[in-house]
């Protein structure tokens, strides 16, 4: 994938909301969603964002003007999940990133039926956009590694060098932005040489991370190598990887988080293509003290790594801030391209052992942070371990998460002579646990 | 659930290859399975195995004199997944295992109806019987975490004694029997002081397990009671869950299991019903030195436990002995019975932090140990790391498997006074490794 004329800065669109300083959904963006109208009844459907509207892709299907690959991309989108669209593969896709670009940039001479085709964003609800066949979720932060280890007096496992450790999450808890999530009860032990007790988590805590929604996958036996990687990345979103910190370090060993984890997972509802992405791609470095990687984690093209600088923001809105209607407190910025491991070598690693991608697969980068204090993307490692708890706004703090605090992540790109592209925002709230079985 | 006429062992069916002695499929078992003809392009259905046939559902939808319920079902179950049919429900359920052992009876009135829906075992082919949308795998006998951790000169973990510790596994791998198994490369150490290297495994091992069918599941946030648990379980059946142990001793710290896991899952393809696995139900019965379980492990009705006693076996054929037309070498046999922790409190386990279940997810038990030496259900276990290489005929032995080694599981249960009911087979073969990515 090169850049090409879908990321010239210089662009505007008809619509003057998508050209607005500072709308995470340009021209240049024109990431996707399964929608419909709030409180309706009415079919899910693909939809893509431009500025503060959807192209309901649904409505679109019937615009006449669009080219052959293009309009059948739109057919293939306008059901109740992408998976359809994911299956066409990356030629596909390219085609209708350019056909609505087309259609939605100024002087197109079909933006009077376009318009027709508008939802308002404050007016729709979302869905998660694909049929998630697994969600895997990596482990892939230095920084983030160093953090927690530092707290239990150990040193980061010596496989982190070599690999970009993973483990297999929970489908089915797997909801898109506005989630409500109980706070999980379960297992715990309050000092470590006590029995465990049965209680709800007292160290619920978020873990900040991108998601990567595979397009195309492999046969099974069939790896796909590092230098084709990215080919079979659909595109990126926000996932919030929720925790119970409590419950995950007395059930952790020796076969890793489960209970801890699969209560909730929460996706962003916008997926923004890596087409969209191409002008943020970075190479990826070693860090020197560390080890060249074994030959199949190593491109001679580092472009081909997939690494990405996407910023980063974490803010927390308590339920008494929302009550007093003040906005989110900001906790913590950081940007994607701190992590060791990046996409094209996790996809790389995923598949080496044979085993099968398949399309609507999700990849969780695992918590992103950064190696400056503020850039931490989890509690435990911002309070550390709720001992020296963050300030949330108006004289609160937290060591970890209480009922009713809202989680709220953003994300977005920006780059000198490139337009600022956002994935809009992550929210989730936490309700009480409920009562016991 | 209570034993009805179904389970009377005295009842024979008008086909004679259902009452031969030692058939794994009498009147009394009516499992489920997804199969059409050999090699054909055929759609793929529902069916139930009777003697050595299969009654085609899709071709029974017509037959009249199925009462309402039963024939729901029967249209249900027609389909390419037996999704349908257990979402329907335990009613649904029962009513088509009643229905069916009517129309199979002797004395049937409309047998040679049935007859011409009948498809010869033999001439059939099998699929994956559920849309599975999680996979969970167990790690509940205590005889096989004791065996493992001996190995390594370590204790069991403290919280074995407390709680079915469990990791998500991969659904994209997950085949019926039959499957060809890519023999997986990835990292390793070949000494613990080493960096790793890259190539094909080299200690590769089944673990022989149940695996149970989730019929209906739980909303997100509300847990399934161990008093109830069994009511959500369709069915069992047997599970290879394939193991790559040099692979998993280098990925698995501190997240667990990862590509030493997710090339490969093999399931036998019939789905022995809980209802006709009642006369085989066992109590659960704690070892007296450990722990009473949290409450909500615990149970009034020890008949809720969810504790079976089905006998199983593994064997292997080397390539060369099926060369030679010979028959598989008996490696190992034990019980189900043996399991610590049983399928009632995984499943209240798995739900009591609010992760919700759904029709056609699978659990797996966990290798399945006893406490004797020919009762171990991994080779890792049976061989001491392969330190100990077992005997497998003709000279022949194994300390880790070798390409072309064919792994076979039978399972069934046997009582007096009541019918012997079996699982069938669950065979697959070792391919040699792909080339690098």
């Amino acid at each position: 994938m090169e850049l090409n004329h879908t990321h010239d800065a210089s662009r505007r669109s008809w619509l003057d909301s998508a050209n607005a300083a500072g709308c995470d959904f340009p021209l240049q963006n024109l990431p996707l969603s399964v929608f419909r109208r709030k409180g309706s009844t009415e079919a899910w459907r693909g939809g893509v964002a431009i500025g503060d509207q959807i192209v309901d892709l649904g409505a679109l299907q019937s615009l006449p003007g669009l080219q052959d690959s293009a309009a059948e991309a739109v057919r293939a989108a306008a059901a109740p999940t992408l998976n359809g669209l994911l299956e066409l593969g990356p030629e596909s896709w390219r085609a209708l990133r350019h056909g609505l670009y087309g259609l939605l940039q100024s002087g197109s001479s079909l933006a009077r039926q376009v318009r027709e085709a508008l939802v308002p964003q404050l007016d729709a609800e979302h869905a998660v956009p694909v049929r998630i066949g697994d969600y895997t979720d990596f482990y892939t932060s230095l920084d983030h590694a160093v953090n927690c280890c530092r707290q239990f007096g150990i040193e980061v496992n010596p496989n982190f060098d070599w690999l970009p450790i993973a483990y297999h999450g929970r489908v089915s808890s797997i909801d898109v932005s506005g989630q409500q999530v109980y706070r999980p009860a379960g297992q715990y032990r309050t000092d470590p040489s006590s029995a465990p007790v049965y209680g709800p988590c007292q160290r619920l805590d978020y873990e900040l991370e991108v998601g990567a929604v595979i397009g195309i996958g492999n046969a099974r036996g069939t790896p796909i190598p590092l230098a084709n990687a990215q080919q079979h990345i659909f595109g990126l979103c926000l996932l919030n990887d929720w925790s119970a910190r409590d419950i995950q370090t007395w059930e952790m060993q020796p076969l890793g988080p489960f209970l801890a984890k699969n209560f909730a997972t929460t996706l962003s509802p916008w997926i923004v293509t890596l087409e969209a992405l191409l002008p943020y791609r970075t190479g990826w470095t070693r860090a020197p003290e560390r080890p060249q990687p074994l030959d199949y984690l190593r491109s001679a093209d580092n472009a081909a790594a997939g690494a990405f600088d996407i910023q980063l923001e974490v803010s927390i809105l308590s339920a008494r801030r929302q009550a007093q209607g003040r906005p989110p407190h900001k906790l913590t910025r950081t940007s994607f391209q701190h992590q060791y491991w990046t996409l094209g070598q996790m996809i790389a690693h995923h598949t080496v052992g044979g085993c099968n991608l398949q399309p609507g697969d999700l990849l969780g980068s695992g918590t992103v942070s950064g190696p400056n204090p503020w850039e931490a993307g989890a509690l435990i490692e911002l309070t550390v371990s709720g001992t020296h708890p963050a300030d949330i706004g108006d004289g609160e703090q937290r060591g970890f998460l209480k009922d009713g605090d809202t989680v709220v992540f953003r994300g977005w790109c920006e780059r000198e002579d490139y337009a600022r592209i956002g994935f809009g925002v992550n929210y989730a709230t936490v309700l009480p646990a409920p009562g016991p079985p």
